[in-house]
């Protein structure tokens, strides 16, 4: 199968899946489930998840036993973009496009859903129960999942990005190691972890997920400073004026380029042991640097 | 063991369980972890993990194996305490004698601290092993934890707080049910489950559960009305004040403590079937009873 007709069929089929995971409940809460579903079904590129199924089909075809750990991933994610949002942190208006959670339901609301997103996160995962998964292998996943969305990765990641004044490349790059970097890296070690991935396997998955997610983040750099904002569907020049140090601010655009480059290229080559069957890991790392949003 | 030196005991050990988990770590997002410190340490009454160590008591005594479990339960009540208290939510300055967690770290680290404090719950659990406990029933018990602190219990029950304008008891106890209520039922719930439990044990717990919880909660209202602000540790009236649903102001006085004997009746008959063996979790219910703050 080619990569757009892989990436589109599988897209859809994690659209459809966060949709049954989270349905839109007759209940007292509704208003809830409505803010929740408002920045989960928004059109993410659904990195994450993508990369956990790619990961899997490095060794198995059945996707259907990964989804319930690819879609848990999307759902942390979609509740980090959620409270980063918030006026209290980076006080952004537009996402994806769209006005942002809290200018939509409100801060209290904002603040609750994504608390429900991390926690449903969990609950999607322990609520599937397949008995093709061993048990041992589903606490291991969700190991990964906790520890990459937690104090030592994801949310630690954000506070470095909220109080500490970083001047060199090695600052920066350690903020953005756990604010994006654990939650890839964890993607691809849960979707192989499934697989059945050895040791080794792990090890150079866990390589490739690194350089990809230090390209990912110097490429949203270059975006912030050259996209439109009506393409990019968030506020553009934002790290500017919020004062942030980028790959852009402390390298120039053609510097940051070239490290765009390079570290797509050093994340391919992590690949180069799976021969072939890394062809899809590939194309998604190729398709992260063309993005255009 | 008398109750008193039990209870000392327990609390003694569940805060230097607490204290373990959550190291001072000197990272660079060391600042987050003392605020996830400041409201987890703080000096809170540690009722759920006590009833998860006295339902687990009800079958073994090693309460090492209990121990994760019951403090990722303080965790996530912890976490909802921060958030509840945010200027977006109840705006409260004042939490068991102390300021409040985003007066003293800032209100973006409150959030963040809050996240941290729900994804360390899950971590807590996920990073302890241990040979005595099988796989399947810590996932278990994950389950457990996950759906009284998700969407349907806790989260959801402070999205009722919020947003739901309350007329009638039923209504009222819908709330109390979700928001606190839950959180305790299943605190009991997976504490016997790790004891070995039989289905039947834990319909009775959960029925001990569900009428503490409402006690606790009708307790609550009392003390709001009753006791002064020093003694409690927080804002007195501040129900009153937020314009909120209590059993006092729908029952009056008098006919809150009637339903406060009746519940906590209710509850201790519930252990009827434990024999002398329920006697810790009675004890409890009395002390909830009569506590003063």
């Amino acid at each position: 199968m080619d990569f757009k007709k892989w990436m589109t069929e599988n897209t859809k089929n994690i659209d459809s899946q966060l949709n049954q995971y989270l349905p839109e409940k007759n209940a007292k809460q509704i208003d809830l489930y409505k803010s929740m579903r408002y920045s989960l079904l928004s059109s993410g590129k659904r990195i994450r998840p993508l990369l956990t199924i790619a990961s899997y089909e490095l060794y198995r075809q059945d996707t259907r036993l990964v989804m319930p750990f690819a879609c848990a991933l999307e759902m942390v994610h979609a509740y980090s973009l959620i409270h980063d949002d918030l006026p209290a942190m980076d006080n952004d208006a537009l996402r994806r496009g769209k006005p942002t959670n809290h200018i939509v339901f409100g801060e209290a609301m904002a603040i609750l859903a994504g608390d429900a997103l991390l926690n449903k996160a969990f609950e999607t995962v322990l609520n599937f129960s397949d008995s093709s998964i061993a048990p041992e292998q589903k606490l291991q996943c969700m190991q990964l999942l906790a520890s990459a969305s937690g104090s030592e990765g994801m949310i630690g990641g954000q506070v470095v990005d909220m109080f500490v004044n970083e001047k060199t490349q090695s600052e920066l790059e350690y903020r953005h190691r756990l604010k994006t970097g654990a939650l890839i890296i964890s993607a691809c070690q849960i979707g192989a972890t499934l697989g059945g991935a050895t040791h080794h396997e792990l090890n150079l998955l866990t390589d490739f997920a690194q350089y990809l997610g230090l390209a990912f983040q110097i490429k949203d750099d270059i975006l912030d400073c050259t996209a439109n904002e009506e393409e990019l569907g968030k506020p553009i020049n934002s790290d500017q004026k919020n004062d942030k140090l980028t790959y852009v601010s402390l390298l120039g655009l053609e510097e940051s380029e070239n490290l765009l480059n390079e570290y797509t290229k050093k994340a391919v080559r992590s690949l180069h042991y799976f021969g072939s069957r890394g062809n899809r890991l590939n194309e998604i790392a190729l398709y992260l640097l063309e993005r255009k949003k």
